[in-house]
This record gives structure tokens, sequence and C-alpha cells, in this order.
């Protein structure tokens, strides 16, 4: 097991997985009665929130609508990135155009142009964590209610 | 994008992936506030059911206990298997020994040697789906109600 990674080596690799990764686990859950839903979705990071699209009226849409709120993982599983955010819900009226193509660009999918309606989904992370195996669980913590905590 | 590979195959790969694969995104909900819970976990595949343990005290294992239920998704974000559970909860005393030795070998881990109380799940699938890009969204669903679907 190589050894742990330093807080600013740890933020470091997540702002570069942030920027170049493609997808996003996103756990959600029923407001009515905690059912807990898990799928992967593309995302376009823009430096301080991630952007997701997924259809209106399904499972995670419908639970970020009702919730706010959304746990996501990035990366594969032993070089993960935690995020705990609060969401925002917009729709493809409501996102600028350059945001609109920026994330058709990244993702290779432009729900604009889809037939059923999709929504876009803002995630503001408020809590980040960063480990890669069982000695990097100390430290994981690298932003605490939206802050970056100093490296 | 290759072919949509068949139900067949699907099932196949699903299998195999979960004989051989370490790791499982793990996502569950408060029972209180529904908040989402997402951390990956090493496990263990018998042939009909998963195997994980967490510490007894965590997020995820207060909210298996409490809830009974969470959702699993097994691979790269584009060769996914997504499985809906039901979740029985087990002490190290309550684990046959031999089950506890299988763990401990094929995960590396030991949970009856921590000086922290952990708890052992058993996650039972009620529905399997398995896809790897938008082609395969189609005939995705491969267990329902427990029950796999006929190749």
């Amino acid at each position: 097991m190589p050894p742990a990674r330093t807080t600013k080596q740890r933020k470091q690799d997540t702002l570069d997985r942030l920027e170049r990764d493609e997808d996003v686990w996103v756990a959600t859950a029923d407001g009515e009665d905690a059912t807990p839903y898990l799928v992967p979705l593309s995302f376009l990071w823009d430096g301080s929130t991630l952007l997701l699209a997924t259809p209106a009226a399904g499972p995670t849409g419908r639970n970020l609508r009702t919730t706010g709120r959304a746990r996501l993982g990035v990366g594969p599983t032993r070089d993960v990135v935690m995020i705990e955010g609060t969401v925002q819900a917009l729709t493809a009226a409501g996102l600028p155009d350059d945001v609109g193509d920026a994330f058709a660009e990244k993702t290779g999918f432009d729900p604009r142009r889809q037939t059923s309606e999709y929504l876009y989904f803002r995630v503001t992370p408020q809590r980040v964590q960063a480990w890669r195996e069982a000695n990097e669980l100390a430290g994981r913590e690298l932003m605490r209610e939206g802050e970056w905590i100093a490296d």
C-alpha cells in the first residue's frame, strides 16, 4: 500500500478528477419512504459545482427535486472522492446556452434535444472526502460546510 | 459503441462480476429524514446473496439496520450491475465460522478481529439490471421480484 497522500495532494487529485472524469455515482433517497436510489450519470464540473441531467420523471429526478440532497461518488472504489451536496433544479430554458453547450460537449449528450422532459441539477458540494485505501481514511475530509480545509 | 449484449450474455457477465469484483457501491437512506448515503465496501458473493460488513454505528450500518434496504452498484460506470435488495443484519457471533473465514479471505479484511463493533449484512437481490452504454438501456432488467428473467 503506498503512503497516505497529503491533504494538498488529495485536493489536487480531487480537482483533477472532477475536471477529467466522465461519470459520477449519484445516490438519492425518496423523501416519502426513504427508498435509496443509485445511478451513474455524466457530469460537468465548472470549478465549484457539478452539473447533472436526468429525466424529470425518473427516480433520481424526483428525489433530487423533492429532497434537494445528493451524495456523490467519483472515481473507482479504491480511489474515491465522496461529495455531499445541496441541489438546485434547472430547466433547459433556465440554463444559459453556453452552459448547455458545454454540458453537451463534455458528456456527448444534449438533454435539450430529447423528446422526453429532462431537468438539469446543479450540485454544490458541502462536504468532500477523498481516500484510496484504509491508510487514507484518516485525513479524508477535504471540505466542510462548503469550505475547503486549508492544505 | 459495440452492439447490445443478449440477456443471456448480460446474466453471465453479471455473475462473473459478482464472483470476481472486490467492491460494491452501497447506497442507503436514513429512515428518519431520508438523507442519502453512499460508500464503497468489499463484498463476498455466495451464488445468491452478497455479504458486506461495516461498523454497526456508522451511517451505512445504521441505515441498513433500520430500513433493511439497499441499492448496490457493481462495476465501473460504463459497465454496471445495479442491484436492489433486502438486507438482513448478522452479528459476528451469528455468522457461521466458515462464512466469516471466506469473507476475510476474499476481502483481506476480518471484521471479527476489529476492536470496534462491526455488523455483517446479507443482501438478497430482488431486482438486477445490467448495462454498458445507452444502447443497452433497453433489456437491462435481468431479475424481477427475486427471480432471474429467462434468457
